[in-house]
């Protein structure tokens, strides 16, 4: 069987190598602090109990299931605590595939390499369909490319790579049109939390009976290393994956489970105001910096990237090499995003020095 | 699909609802403390740069994997870290089934529910092979059960649930049938630390191409909630191995993986021989009462079960609710390990109340 290997490894390991200094602009791992309440329940939970070490409930600990489903608006029942959001998106996608309801999983290209990557891992097939050239969902070809093969579609709101955050109607037309074919639709929303322009909406609001909704804390607490995430599943739908997650992982890691509780009980929405004000700042001083370098790119209304284009510099591997060796910036190919965006290459906002990093390109391309 | 749903969790819900105490015999969660040097890492770690919250490497920190190999005297590159043992033998078991070269899987019944529910889930088919009367490995009935369609062999040593240690040379055999016909042997070896006998031999010291071992520290570090394992490949089968664990998990969590890490560096075998001195002495007072109650059973000489038959009492799931309302124990029926060991019924040594639940049901079964 051949994945698709994302390539975000290669790229960190290429610039940990260089000999010079690089800004690291790869990984989605924020740079801030976590709430302070992460440290501190897991410096309790170390002193808890024996029997606290032991094997939580195989879909998660009850309280967190419980102010997850709170959060979000829906029965407990229909929460499954997962390994990250990565997992949620694996179990929601063999959940959609297992059905013998099509095979075919639809893609807004560009996209992210894990979901193509599980797509095929799963036996399904990958078929691209082009955002908007702003990045934003194109409801009529999304909704065209649906049809009696189609077992899955995937959204990412706000996204990843392109910044956009759909609109709910977008995402309720092709809710529709999926429910037409029986289709169901995982709509990963990891990064609900980093919403600039105040119009994010959840898909959960949909009340839809297709639709697996995909979050977790990797991105929003600033602890990407933890593996905490959630899927919220249609009641109806629920229970093989709550067995697919047992069979694979029998449960999460508890010392993380309960370092998240603690942070959901005891941390206030500045914390998050403060993340979100931080990002914006970036995207102010980034994109300004773009201007200068003459480059296309859209200025992002959620997640923490800039997707930036420079004439006669495609976003090939090889470029992203140069980009390390001669300007001391590490970003991601647009490449491995899909097909959409090969000219394209992707910068990650979350390093203290992404000002500095746009003066390095602007100096680098103005010459 | 069906997966078969593990019924471990079903058991422990009707003994914790029952309308009396009920002595837990059910879960394999070690009712010990876990090293000092566990709690001392987890302390640790929460006050440790933000950036240390972030993304491990996919296959693990890698000093841990490091430690991993060191210990069991192989290269780190063939070291997966994984969600727990339950992830790392998902993980063996999809290497073997994704290769085309057979879809029977071999498993020795009395089996370990969770192996026919990932077959099953895999896509692959299940062929139980009896063990031994006294629940070792049968090597001549195994290797008549693989052919050209098997593509994967599951053993357990020692074995939950009989407590038997496979002698290295009958492994030997059934990996040389295995290899003959292109099959993988996937070697669970979670119990190895709990070796009564001293006989336990690692089938990594076989050396062979087509044996991948997994392992963890839930049972012997007493942390079945961490979710700490591993998986050791032979170096040509491991890359879509780690793609996989990749796709689906990205990693594990890094809380609990530094925890281990620093428990492997601190804690001397003194640890490990005083959870081996209590479990042989529980076996010993929970054998003399299955006498006094004129049970059948098999001394264990490893793991932590202890299989028993009553006369005119099945090891059905009645008749282990049974037991609960009426004897104040609860056990595993035999009938969920697969269809040879039907008449038994499977108890966990692991609380202190061992010898109390023995004298429950050496009374229970007198009356």
């Amino acid at each position: 069987m051949n994945y698709e290997t994302p390539q975000f490894f290669h790229v960190m390991q290429y610039a940990a190598a260089a000999d010079r200094d690089v800004i690291d602009m790869v990984s989605g791992n924020p740079d801030w602090e976590p709430p302070e309440a992460i440290r501190d329940g897991l410096s309790e939970y170390a002193e808890s109990d024996a029997s606290e070490f032991q094997y939580p409930p195989s879909d998660g600990l009850k309280p967190l299931r419980e102010e997850i489903a709170a959060r979000r608006n829906v029965d407990p029942a229909r929460v499954i605590v997962t390994n990250g959001t990565g997992e949620a998106n694996y179990l929601g996608m063999a959940r959609a595939l297992e059905r013998d309801a099509g095979e075919d999983c639809v893609l807004i290209d560009p996209v992210y390499p894990y979901y193509p990557g599980k797509v095929s891992m799963l036996g399904g097939e990958t078929q691209l369909v082009d955002a908007a050239r702003n990045g934003t969902l194109d409801v009529e070809s999304t909704c065209e490319a649906i049809g009696p093969e189609t077992g899955l579609i995937v959204l990412n709101t706000p996204n990843n790579p392109t910044g956009a955050v759909y609109d709910i109607d977008s995402i309720r037309a092709v809710v529709e049109t999926a429910a037409d074919h029986d289709a169901l639709v995982v709509v990963d929303e990891v990064y609900d939390h980093f919403d600039f322009a105040g119009s994010f909406k959840s898909a959960l609001t949909l009340d839809a009976d297709n639709v697996i909704v995909t979050s977790g804390v990797s991105k929003s607490m600033a602890i990407t290393g933890f593996r905490v995430g959630y899927a919220i599943f249609p009641q109806d739908l629920i229970e093989p994956a709550k067995t697919r997650h047992m069979l694979v992982n029998v449960t999460t890691s508890r010392p993380a489970q309960q370092a998240v509780y603690n942070a959901y009980r005891e941390t206030g929405p500045d914390y998050y105001a403060a993340a979100r004000d931080r990002l914006t700042d970036r995207v102010d001083s980034f994109t300004e910096a773009l201007d200068r370098a003459g480059a296309e790119y859209t200025t992002p209304d959620g997640a923490f990237y800039v997707l930036a284009r420079f004439d006669g510099f495609p976003g090939t591997m090889e470029n992203v090499k140069t980009l390390i060796d001669e300007a001391g910036v590490a970003g991601m190919p647009g490449s491995t995003f899909g097909t959409a965006r090969n000219d394209w290459l992707r910068f990650a906002l979350v390093t203290p020095r992404a000002t500095e990093a746009a003066e390095r390109l602007a100096e680098y391309f103005a010459e």
